[in-house]
């Protein structure tokens, strides 16, 4: 046998015993596809694809108006937090449905703000850029001057004007993750407090946000959540710090009793002054289908499996495409659930990894990601990855590496 | 014959020589319902439902992120603001979809206070609450003092300290309507910015944004437009006034170059950067569906038509159940597309209505509205809806006027 076959045989073999294997079938996937782009957009929960019907045709359909009461729309946002908060150690009603994660952040940041006089919002330069972007933005309202500082730097540069911490728990990048708990720690010793952007962690690592004392934090539901394009994003606020937090969008679903149509703005009690307008419904409904997917699967047993799927990938890799360089940390606590490789023609070898089948991602100028997604991923998804990669490889003279950035979505 | 025995046959002639009948086949309606909620939820359209099939299965379920590009996702809010345009007399490239109208009016006030130092936001008084909310949130981070007045009193109180005028062209309650054109030039000659709230006027009245001299406006998507529950809200800008703004929530989605991860954030030219985040495709996809309900249709004959259905129900509403008061304006354009009576009992008669499948909606303390929807009502529903009242009206002996609030989403 083959160096190849033999890997084959080994992948199939983790594929037989692993216990989530039969959590595959709970998605529908196109034949043929190999999807290493679940860290971008999830695949489709078959619940989803029958709950929608329901929720098209049935409730907005035949309840109409009624479905706001009778179909349980008017508390999904509660509902459907309820469940994620389940996902990631946080009580109940910590957590909430609503608008889109910039839009979340904003609220987070500005409300937040209002809690201290210090000046500074610190975060990091290679942060997300949407992130970035909304900082910037709530800086110039509340006045707070925007601190970004390369990621090594982040904990010496927290100082006695530092208000607010904003990170991303996991790099969208490079997978790289902050030790939640010791930052959380750090800023809080230093007298701030932290905003962690979960978009890369949840559904994908095991997340304890009560436990690691996590004040604040948004994430999103179209990722690892497998939520659907554009799925609704969640926010998430310690219990002892809601009601001192004021959002600056103060719609009507965030109002203590917003069909009482008082003159006045009160905040609701809680998590729900963070809801603005009107949700979205249909969107939602796919998001809670696409969380109830998850249902009786333990999140450690999902991140036990990323790091197998990580360790094959990466053992392959270096074995049969050694020019492609894993940039991701080799220790799992230290990263999220996907891989990636840098090598001066990976939008090229991404390009035809695709054209093979085999999903994953560009980000310029040189690195392809793999997302790892126990839930309907397979060890031999892993090996024919790789295999293909080796083919292109070694089928291929590069010219000078060139890309055109595609417009994508992360 | 009786008296309503005449009427009915008057209005089943309405129905025959009514060149919109046909359009009430786009809609998938219950059996046995009347429905006069369009102006809260409208009803599910046949395209919606075929297309959110197509969205959900072959989009999500088999392009994954490749729908992004190939189902053309990335341009939605775009293409969709553009076919909303084309209803409300504004240029393709002046209207974009995003977020819901709550965040969508603090992107508008927040951007436009900055263009002017004068310190007041003036509003009417009985605005819709959400509007009310948002833009006291907003006054408090713009320093902008928030000014409510009477109705009557609004174009008398512009005055040289008025930086922007917000009102809600149809009021949600009592139907009354502005002059759009008459009320802009007045603040435009006393040297503020006008933000129109449009939630009851889009996919209702004919609107000519453009010729009236609109500079700014935000609407609804859920409501005569019949996108789906918490469908998304769309941002109107003039022009000439585009590259002026600049939302406070600078989301990755309004960025001149999303894809490019540029470290500084730059605006989008023109109404692109009034996205924010990743949009919620599910919801937006039916919207656009809805929208294209309206193919070849007049707005001009949608208006024509709820004339002939409010003047049907005033009149019929006048000789049977003369207790019930029309407080909605009898001149057409004075008002929007829905109908409103008043009386003590307005709380039991909208529920004895409902329980024999009339769907009108309750206002406190003592209001009945009836959504005036062209595209699916008949001259005769306009008709039973009278008999029932007048049935429920003769048969009861009223207690105390009671009711106890529902939850209910306008």
């Amino acid at each position: 046998m083959s160096n190849s076959s033999n890997t084959l045989a080994e992948a199939h073999a983790l594929d037989r015993a692993d216990p989530l294997s039969p959590l595959r079938d709970r998605f529908l996937l196109p034949d043929g596809l190999i999807y290493f782009d679940g860290h971008s957009l999830g695949p489709l929960p078959r619940l989803a694809l029958i709950n929608q019907r329901e929720v098209v045709e049935d409730q907005w359909g035949r309840q109409l108006i009624g479905g706001w009461n009778d179909a349980g729309w008017i508390d999904a946002p509660q509902r459907v937090g309820a469940k994620i908060a389940e996902l990631i150690g946080a009580k109940p009603h910590e957590v909430i449905v609503a608008d889109s994660t910039s839009v979340n952040l904003f609220k987070l940041i500005v409300a937040a703000s209002r809690l201290s006089s210090r000046g500074t919002l610190l975060t990091e330069t290679d942060n997300f850029h949407t992130d970035r972007y909304i900082a910037s933005g709530a800086a110039e309202i509340t006045g707070l001057k925007l601190r970004m500082v390369p990621r090594a730097e982040i904990q010496d540069s927290l100082d006695p004007d530092t208000s607010l911490l904003l990170l991303t728990h996991v790099h969208y990048g490079t997978a790289e993750r902050y030790d939640m708990a010791a930052v959380t720690k750090a800023a809080q010793e230093a007298g701030a407090l932290t905003i962690w952007d979960l978009c890369h962690s949840t559904g994908a690592v095991p997340l304890q946000l009560n436990r690691d004392g996590v004040e604040l934090a948004v994430g999103c539901g179209y990722k690892y959540l497998n939520g659907g394009p554009g799925a609704p994003s969640f926010v998430y606020v310690a219990e002892h710090l809601q009601d001192r937090l004021l959002s600056p969008l103060r719609g009507w679903m965030g109002h203590a009793a917003p069909f009482d149509f008082t003159t006045d703005y009160v905040p609701a009690p809680g998590i729900d002054r963070f809801l603005a307008g009107t949700p979205p419904i249909l969107s939602l409904a796919a998001l809670e289908s696409a969380i109830d997917t998850f249902d009786g699967v333990s999140m450690q047993a999902v991140w036990e499996k990323s790091i197998a799927l990580f360790d094959l990938f990466d053992r392959l890799m270096a074995e049969r495409c050694p020019d492609l360089v894993c940039i991701s940390p080799r220790e799992p606590s230290q990263r999220g659930s996907h891989i990636a490789f840098r090598h001066p023609n990976a939008f090229e070898i991404c390009q035809a990894l695709i054209d093979q089948g085999v999903i994953g991602d560009f980000r310029a100028p040189d690195v392809i990601r793999f997302g790892l997604t126990p839930l309907y991923l397979r060890f031999e998804d892993v090996w024919t990855a790789v295999e293909r990669c080796a083919e292109i490889a070694d089928s291929r003279s590069w010219d000078q590496p060139r890309f055109s950035a595609r417009r994508k979505v992360t």
